[in-house]
């Protein structure tokens, strides 16, 4: 399929119903939008074949992991989604119903959460498929939240079940930003206190990503290992691998869900309605934020042992 | 390399001196920056191995390709650059030199331009080395301009010299941020008038991009083979491609020159100071934009023939 017809259909496809999209896909060099925030977020990430999907991955999944993953960032972050450009690399040879089928996965992904596609680019390769998205959000009432600001005392919480998703999870990424609406606006008893201190997706397991947030913030960190939330993926997984279910859970990527360190306070007000609101993901204490910058690691008998810090590290 | 060593390399390397930047590379799922524009321009662009560049074109110059080519599209807009996000899917092998190398061609080409890297992705792949940068922008004195609002009569001019970039220029895209600041901030005896009417970068070669821009614009327009200028690479690609320099001018891609239709009184005062400004490219009327839809271009003795729509355009 040649580019400049492609780039004319996804102007159609593509068209923004959001009045903040002044100038939108293919119309421009650039996107143009009205903002009214004083303050934005933004997220890139890259998405290739061989190493984040299966060269015969359906372009539709392809696409709905790509908007997905990177929207995941935002509602980590506490914020909502606004703009999203997405760039694609295209195999040569695929041809046009691919690139159509996998731009109808970026516009439904896209309308699902809220998002306006109001850019992109496109190219060819022979080396395989390449996708990148940037997403841009704001703040959502009682955003955003970053990785630093745990605090010693702050129960450690995750959404949703973790692990295995490699066996099909990873293609269908659910950002979790109705989750984070909930916490975030979640009023403790006592005034001015912060719910989430700090916050981040879990992208390449819950190990290696809860170091990223214990070292952002200059904490600690104690999880107990009857708590973690195992997915029956993981469990799955085990199965095959040889590894216990836990190890599956603990250091599997692309959860896509979301790592907080809650007041504790407002922990255990929100903790026991947190079950409550319908079509949520469960909100899950794993451990406790501690002082000191130890990662540990404490078993159904309390033995505690340091924290695994493995997980999906992209090597070059 | 690995990946999680190289984005604490990079968190110091990218330390962005810039306010506005809240939350910077390497420290969060999302980069947070204050934003005091009401509109915002973006821009996203990929390279990849094989397309763009080659697989032993260095890391710094496939960086500065990609930060120039990227800011291209906000120059063009009429914007100025404030921030940037990077991915950028390292082939497995590669190794740290590289990275470090390619990610030094990034940082210096942003501080050169006056952006802040904000943010990134890394990846690995089995593929190629793949790119993609993703800027913002907001409007600078005069600005924004797009592709819509040529008018007939306007006078179509492009800076610098055109065709032949694939002998080098190509990997070292000069973005004509002052050359726009420069016509923008012209102001014409009449009070009120806009200057440039419409703009875009030259990318896919002049032929094909002036009928993306006189489209969009609802024009037609009228260059004049003997005005174009044709850069000293296009004759040099002529002697060994059996092509003329004219054609290499007219269809060779990546130029990164500027494309305007700007107002013809503006034009008349502008165009005979436009070689004052010492270290700006040159400014060069090639033709008209004309009322009805049809793109011509005529020789010296006035015998006139359509535009032939010859460019790059990618496929798969």
């Amino acid at each position: 399929m040649q580019e400049n017809a492609f780039i004319d259909w996804l102007r159609g496809r593509f068209a923004a119903a959001d009045a903040s999209v002044l100038v939108g896909s293919g119309a421009d060099d650039c996107a143009h939008v009205a903002v009214d925030a004083p303050r934005l977020a933004f997220s890139i990430d890259s998405f290739a074949e061989g190493s984040h999907f299966a060269p015969d991955t359906p372009p539709r999944l392809i696409a709905a992991k790509a908007m997905g993953a990177s929207l995941s960032d935002l509602a980590a972050s506490g914020c909502r989604p606004r703009w999203a450009l997405a760039s694609a690399c295209f195999r040569r040879g695929l041809g046009g119903d691919w690139a159509r089928e996998f731009a109808d996965g970026l516009a439904e992904a896209a309308e699902r959460h809220g998002v306006a596609i109001v850019g992109g680019d496109t190219a060819s390769s022979a080396a395989g498929v390449f996708v990148t998205v940037c997403v841009a959000g704001e703040p959502m009432p009682g955003g955003p939240v970053t990785r630093a600001g745990a605090r010693p005392g702050d129960a450690l919480v995750v959404t949703g079940r973790l692990g295995g998703s490699l066996l099909g999870r990873h293609l269908r990424p659910e950002p979790r930003f109705a989750e984070m609406r909930a916490i975030l606006g979640f009023q403790p008893q006592r005034p001015g206190g912060a719910v989430v201190n700090a916050a981040m997706d879990i992208s390449d397991g819950l190990a290696l990503d809860l170091s990223r947030l214990a070292a952002e913030s200059g904490v600690g960190a104690a999880i107990e290992a009857g708590l973690v939330p195992i997915s029956a993926d993981a469990g799955r997984m085990a199965e095959k691998s040889g590894r216990s279910p836990l190890a599956h859970a603990l250091s599997d990527g692309e959860d896509f869900e979301l790592l907080l360190a809650v007041d504790a306070d407002a922990w255990r007000e929100f903790g026991s309605q947190a079950g409550a609101e319908p079509g949520l993901a469960e909100f899950t204490r794993v451990g406790w934020i501690t002082g000191g910058r130890e990662l540990s690691i404490s078993d159904a008998a309390g033995e505690k042992r340091p924290l695994q810090l493995e997980g999906y590290v992209h090597e070059w």
